[in-house]
């Protein structure tokens, strides 16, 4: 049984957690989940490593929304940089889902990305923990998460 | 009983430990304070470091005011890349209370801004340590602390 | 036998990492390659660190295309510091072979630029491996990845 | 007996160190001086980590001096996350002393600017080494080092 | 006998190392040199920690080129948070030089500038192997490698 650690904010305008957590339900089985909700992203690095050391996790989504103002994008950038270090220092993956509130036109449209984002990266915690050759087949494909997938570029030589 | 770290500048221009610590004994009972102050904000991390190890805090509240300009801006994300550092080294939740002094139009509004700010995060902080449950609760719903909540951004469905 | 550890995205509109080993299987012999597909550059770090201790690699290439957004640009920094970290923590290399979506004019070039860049940069980790010697007669020459080489400012007086 | 160690640069415009001494001489006693001279402030770090750990020292000031240009900035970062650093791995200490050299408008302001600043902050190592509640007792009143502090924003009740 | 590590690029467009190792040998005697070159500046770090850990350097020099671009700027400061890390875990000086292609307004003042700052950091080399008391003599007096020196701003009383 894997343990998948959800961590979350007050901050953030969308619940992104239950999202993903339905939309992982929907994909398999094979894992439980552990939450933590804290105030802000700043507060999720430390968040992630007490769910990794001491609930067991195998790895953890992070989700946040940074808002439009500069000092926003300096907190997002600090808590991007302790997920790193948790990374690191445990050697599981954090799977980062932040949606920037100025990404998005509106209320709608912020609530509709928020949404996709949270499930699509759901699915690539799915893989991660037990499917990795699919991502493996997806690579150079510019996939996105939430927005339209890009595709590849050209013609890249497939291995 | 629980230890509540303090951390806070001669720098800032409003003396928001003391909100936060008002705050907290209006709450609820079964903590006891430690407080720092330093000179300023880069001082923060390393006091933060020693209410954890030498006065046994089981969690810290950091205040700090940085000032309008670039040098100043980068100041406060050296100190919070500190603060972030001594968290994950302590597995152990710093809550930055930081105030930008250019967030508020003058001197009124900016101790207006530092007592709310410092009062609702000494609430986060009392959630954290005593009911972890009611952030869950509020998780994705936009709230803030200071200016009014900006509430969720639509029709998330809660798990 | 060395080990060259391969690390890619989906999120990448390219596949360098076949390039990349093609380019190596041309050159030379004596190794063998693990690849470890992540979603998106900021999952790169802690994957080097799972190819280095659990898959024994000697070295590793890291292949991502940041996008053109500020975001993306963040991102890139935080993958790169995350890359930094892991290769101190391993002393060992970690190449890195990012192409930013907006160093090229179109898709044609994009891809043309992915390619180059991946091929000359496998040629790096070859002279790692087994030629370091090959880097020291090309110090201070003005090579470049992909675009042209921009060759020596002047009479540098080699040693 | 404190040791108090002293870190400055050959790049800086003053000598900012002999000012704090001089100041630290006039304000008490109980401790005695480490210098350590380096080249720029990227040199900084690891030297007051050598004070630390080889020359015994309880606390240290660190001088410098950052240019004008982009370039000077970046590097003044890099030595404060170096300086943070070094206080988090030492449990101690390190007050960093920066005039940027665009601070002041010209020669004469710069150097009254460094003089001033170098001997308040020597006044906080004293307070730090011998006399926190002297800090506490002026927390949140908006003290400045060089130019005239700013004074509290408005009715702050203290504790 | 002292071991001075000296790590430098193919990337950069001048032969900085030889300048620099050229500077040495006319200076003093009772050291050695190991090099070690790699593509660009952010594989400086872990090459300056090998060299530090199995080739018994003192003190290493690193040489490096940043390019004009944003996205060099950020290698530069990427790379030189790396060096600051190596330091710190070694306890040992890393003399960073480093010309950013966009200081000169041609090749002919680049290669000019390269050698000068490349010489004139190798002394500083020199006196922290050596003769540290050369480098307080200095403090504070404006010292520039490769452009002139700016000199003290005024009339600071020296210790």
């Amino acid at each position: 049984m894997k343990v998948i650690g959800i961590v979350d904010t007050t901050f953030a305008r969308y619940d992104m957690a239950s999202a993903a957590m339905d939309e992982l339900e929907k994909t398999g089985t094979g894992f439980i989940f552990q939450r933590y909700t804290v105030p802000g992203i700043k507060d999720i690095p430390v968040a992630a490593k007490i769910l990794f050391e001491d609930y067991n996790c195998d790895i953890v989504m992070a989700f946040g929304m940074p808002g439009p103002m500069p000092v926003d994008k300096i907190s997002a950038q600090i808590a991007s940089t302790g997920i790193m270090e948790v990374q690191l220092q445990e050697k599981k993956h954090i799977i980062e889902v932040f949606v920037h509130e100025d990404e998005a036109m509106d209320d709608n449209e912020l609530s509709w990305l928020c949404d996709r984002r949270a499930r699509e990266h759901a699915l690539n915690v799915y893989y991660l923990l037990f499917d990795k050759e699919k991502l493996t087949e997806n690579a150079g494909m510019g996939l996105r998460q939430g927005f339209p997938d890009k595709g590849p570029a050209g013609s890249g030589h497939k291995h």
